[in-house]
């Protein structure tokens, strides 16, 4: 499961970090308190709808990437009522072929479930191991928290995966770009990975990095 | 979301209790450990295949019930991957005009999607307010932890949700049958709830309780 | 234990929100920050003063209400030095034939200590069992977190409780109020409670909701 | 509030350390299991009683100390059923001029209520700053977690107080028998205390240590 | 480990109490906010540079006390990265014969890593056993959470040890002035520690107390 | 910082999983209990020695490995006092131009402290924000919980850095043999990285995989 670039985009925008944990509530629940008049982290609870408790966004796919992945992640920034709740949801998508490349969420147990299609998943444990195989609709997979992930659309159609989590902001770091972007010393990357200077710097042009 | 009543029943014969608390892991995983000679709570990990982190049992509904429900609870009982990772998940089917009855989970929030039909679909908090609604296939709401929630089939066809919890054991606490039991002292009912000892019985008698 | 209607409408009012979590603490002890100019949660701790942390507010019983209960709940809205310790109490009386309607705490543990009087006490774990019996002066009950518990003076004089929890807003769920008030269709109740439409009105209508 | 030394050792001797942490629950509740043929921690739930969640040996006080202190801790030991719930009580009686030394609980905010007397109470903060003043029947302080804190009756007549914990095991360090034990060189102890080594010799002597 | 007074001074005057807790994180890292016109404990983090994440000030020692402790503490007043990651640092040096008196943090545990030198170094637990002996350069020690520990330097050069905490801000309870402070009554510390009031005045002289 | 290969394997065959939770003590500490007779987790306290709370072997380097790193992990498996704490620490010495691969730690967060030497050091966020440069002997870098971090010796001598975690067991993900290993589909991999087959193949070779 993935979050967009996009959506990081604006997450980076409009300011992600109200919070700073995923707490046993004081609570029944806690709208983000945007009035800066109060000290408060929550907004008068009296001001709840029941449309803060609902989110309708993840009817249809999101937009596709390079990688043939389309995903909507579903977080307190869209869906207010999950704020301080500990949970959060991601629609992913996948075209035939398409790939989440190998990733990992750094605050989160992740709970897949394939809504259509075949989709090679697996994930990998600090003992190097590989846990994977191919699952198809109604199939559910874990990962655990922290540990590196993956999946690719396997099958002749498009595949769609629904991703739960028990943090409001797992986080998502993702192998090939953060590890082959520009700010690492080419110097260290060459000895880690057993690679030439040309060899990296093949690899991030491919990944449109640098 | 409810656990069925069948599967409560095997929890009870084969030891549900088999872990203390949903912890930040020590381990990547830990699948329950079944073997007395160790202390330990989680089997060697090298004993883990993919079988262990991937489930395929809720491509179906489960049996429907009285109220028009059919629920398969998806947890370590079921899906041992799950154990420790503090996440499970719910299937739950509901014939048209079926209700899933006022109910709540201590220790987890729920996300429930539906998957498909029209569900009218609430929870109650501590003030006693009611945030309700039908929602549709692909819309989400979410119900806070430990807050008494409901829903019921208002479509014309079978409906279908799927719950996720962050609690590997959410608990599963339904009103009508709790509060009605036989182990309570009628008299303390009838002054609570205003009614008389035969309005008493006469609830007890229609939810085949006494 | 119960929080009563008095007191949870002046928290209503004068918000109760402004702490999102029962943590591990930061610093000795947290008196809330009520200067909006500054993001601290905590007011500076040198301007705390030995008054901060005692309460003299419990020497006699509340206020009676109609099913004959009493209570004063002394949370950091009345008592400021409970602020983020994860910790609260009530002190509830009960008239000869009171009772303390079903209810639950979602977000702590109770342990009730028997002041004064014989008191039928109990709660329903989640697989409906009761566990319940009159308890006397210097007796003390544990309901665990979550739970549905309630109590009676079954005894010949006023009696008097005081309970303990460990969070300092453990939250107060009546059934009776929350379960049969206007907000909820009567459909679904009726389907949940095997009652006629009639029946879900004259309910209503005892317990002076709709 | 203090564990008395007589229950320290029949802990000491039948092993408190049953368990590894005040976890959020993963079931209703979670009776010790002692039968080492499984690897639970908790008890069969269906074995459990409601005389589990109830104890009656705080009707009177315990028995009187040196320093004029009666106390009863009320713990999973002696109350089974409060075992996991994150909670623990204590019945603390203080003959006229009794005392309590000051003493911390590591683990635990302790709510103490005062049932009889006048109590000269107070803790210290980690400024050294000291918030202690004479409370009275029906008077509440709290003392946070792990900080220094004392007691003693002022008054004309023997004191009872009650305390609560917001842990199973709150522990208990009391300064003087602690701090002056044999088991510290003395020369550390002449230095921090600004006393030469006769002092040192006699305060042991005075708090028969060593 | 000791913080020293003059950094806590400063702690007190700037105001430390920003964050209620350790928490499980929300996001990667959270620098204070100091900006009051936004109700967000963290900063915008895109404004955070790798200065934030590196600290300089432990190269050489503190500034040395009575009793021959010289000691820096690492926290989030002077290192901003650490806020909300919940660990601290500190340097402390001793001179030859230097105490590092009994103290205890509330908040942490310690590993303590001899780097120069010979101490002997222990804790007290809450049986009142004491675990000390002598440690060398390269040896490592553990004072358990909330429990009072001390170390002296026993060799014939300056010693120096690092430790970390398992809190942003442990705290740090010194119990010569703490407990013999002014605040407690001398009477409750006479019957405490089984002295004269003439004995607890000259205890306090020689602490620079009252 | 990084557990060595050799250590890891030790785990494996002695099993690192007894515990299930970096939790809130419930006792002052709590050896591992190795006995089956019983259920608890932590040995009987009396059987404690100051020995089971100090590690001695971190007074020379460990071995080195191909990439230049030498790391010895100081957790509850060789010093059995840290178990249930919360903390461990390693020691990692790096030759000159050795380098410790870009990896991340699930479960904590790391101080580094440069003992000796001029180290190239960083860490990537979740932003793709890369925070890196060089820190020499007495300085002090933070990374935080579940980030990739990476460090180089830069300089013209062998450096020796000590890292402090915030759990008993963080967990160790190194990049390179984690994702290029044999166990995940080369074409997801070709995908994700813009990579052919023959360059993936050659990766692996490099790495001595597969």
């Amino acid at each position: 499961m993935a979050l967009s670039v996009t959506v990081l985009f604006v997450i980076l925008l409009h300011g992600y970090n109200t919070l700073a944990s995923d707490p046993d509530s004081l609570q029944d629940f806690c709208l983000a308190n945007t009035d800066s008049r109060t000290n408060s982290p929550c907004k008068n609870s009296s001001l709840a709808t029941v449309e803060d408790f609902i989110f309708s966004g993840i009817k249809s796919s999101g937009k596709f990437g390079e990688t043939g992945l389309a995903s909507i992640p579903v977080n307190p920034n869209v869906f207010p009522g999950l704020n301080t709740l500990g949970m959060s949801i991601v629609r992913a998508d996948l075209e035939v072929g398409g790939v989440n490349v190998p990733h990992y969420h750094p605050r989160a147990t992740e709970i897949a479930v394939v809504l259509e299609g075949q989709v090679y998943s697996g994930f990998v444990d600090t003992q190097n191991r590989v846990f994977a195989r191919v699952i198809e609709k109604g199939e559910v997979m874990v990962f655990p928290k922290g540990l590196v992930h993956f999946q690719m659309n396997v099958g002749d159609k498009p595949a769609t995966i629904l991703g739960s989590f028990n943090s409001q902001n797992p986080g998502l770091f993702r192998i090939p770009t953060a590890v082959f972007g520009c700010g690492i010393k080419g110097e260290l990357l060459e000895k880690a990975f057993g690679l030439s200077g040309k060899d990296i710097s093949k690899l991030r042009k491919k990944l449109h990095l640098c």
